[in-house]
């Protein structure tokens, strides 16, 4: 059996995330496994670097799975990307030893959250940014931001009913960016656009959606810069911001 | 009565273009008449720059209207957001004094056509961009563009079928802009991108589409960089390359 490793690039906005409890639900999982199954004639399992929510979208996800078929890299690659819908495309695709467990070995993953301030969403932006009404106060933003930095427990910040063994967690980085206008794929998007990016060994359930949800309201004077390190130190979910929608969350790059 | 001018971005994919001939498609006039209706109580027709085809999007759309609407045009602006979808926005509201019309007082439009190139589009591309597997050959599009200013009789690149007075018109501007990556909302799309800006003081039916597909076609190499200048001279449709998809075309603004 060989083991290849994918990196993918998906549109999140007709996917019920990257893995569902329920039958019959589009996943990125399940669209993956049902295109390698066409091409290699047997059942996949397709691991990923995480399971991102329903909506989330990605720029640059890993995947790996198992397979005792022969064709070169290059042709799973093209074949793949052929038998998948366009919403979901494989970036690269290359063999690696067979333990490479995409989510175990992740020494860090990135994460960009978009948000729109001005007082009208481009209808380009509105499927891909949270909007919210601005200014936001970015400087406030990122002093709140730069308390959250290093290990901390991050209970405050995960989904409520999360089950996992340990809520200890990592920041590397949490940059919080501010711009006039974007770019849309050559042209200019202006209206207000403020982003947080986040770099972490790894992420609690709608860790970075609640750290945004509640950057956010600092941006928007409701909450004092120093609140956010508040609320992390109380290890108290009901303290922290809204959860801030899937749809403006980017999963960018997994590292190695 | 008073003269109100819009300026409007708008997501072309789930519109029947500008103005449709049949009954009950949705076209980016008929929400603005029904939002105007609910604003004024009064029917509204709303006059625009141009009708641009089903599927084709736009930054800077120009329309205007007449109302015995006493609002302030700040008041309209806001009160049109909250009434119409998401995929259409109103950038822009002032009053105009009342001879204005936004087609026949339009100075210049100008188009953006965005191809992206890369063996593998991104998902961020796909309903916003051309795909066609390049590399293209940008320098040969660029002189074989060149030959196309000024003004001409267009006839060869307008949709067989359309009806005008004239097929003469001027190209001011039909530049051909090469890019490795382009920004998404503040992020990198990688995989190669040509972009095609026309700037003109009008254009026929399928004009800028029509020259977008005869121009990839030389950057492909299966036309010398000479040729969309002999199909200019022979004012026969039938020689000029393929009608470029609708879903790459923007119109990104109209002068005055």
């Amino acid at each position: 059996m060989r083991t290849i490793k994918l990196t993918l690039a998906f549109d999140g906005a007709d996917f019920r995330g990257w893995q569902s409890q329920s039958q019959g639900e589009r996943t990125v999982q399940g669209v993956l496994g049902h295109a390698l199954e066409r091409l290699t004639g047997a059942p996949a399992q397709v691991e990923g670097a995480g399971r991102t929510d329903s909506g989330v979208h990605a720029l640059g996800a890993v995947a790996a799975f198992h397979t005792a078929c022969a064709l070169p890299v290059g042709e799973i690659l093209r074949a793949l990307n052929a038998l998948l819908p366009p919403d979901v495309r494989v970036l690269a695709a290359e063999e690696v030893p067979g333990g490479f467990h995409p989510r175990k070995h992740a020494r860090s993953k990135t994460y960009r959250y978009v948000i729109s301030t001005g007082p009208i969403q481009s209808p380009f932006a509105r499927g891909h940014a949270w909007h919210i009404r601005g200014p936001l106060n970015v400087p406030a933003m990122a002093r709140a931001a730069e308390a959250l930095l290093g290990e901390h427990d991050f209970a405050a910040y995960m989904a409520s009913g999360s089950s996992v063994k340990s809520t200890r967690r990592r920041l590397l980085r949490l940059d919080v960016v501010e711009a006039d206008a974007v770019g849309f794929l050559g042209m200019r998007i202006t209206g207000g656009f403020v982003s947080i990016e986040a770099e972490g060994e790894g992420f609690l359930r709608h860790m970075v959606r609640n750290i945004a949800g509640t950057l956010a309201e600092v941006g928007l004077g409701k909450r004092p810069p120093d609140n956010p390190a508040h609320v992390l130190a109380s290890l108290d979910r009901s303290l922290a911001g809204p959860t801030a929608p899937a749809h403006g969350l980017f999963l960018l790059s997994v590292s190695y």
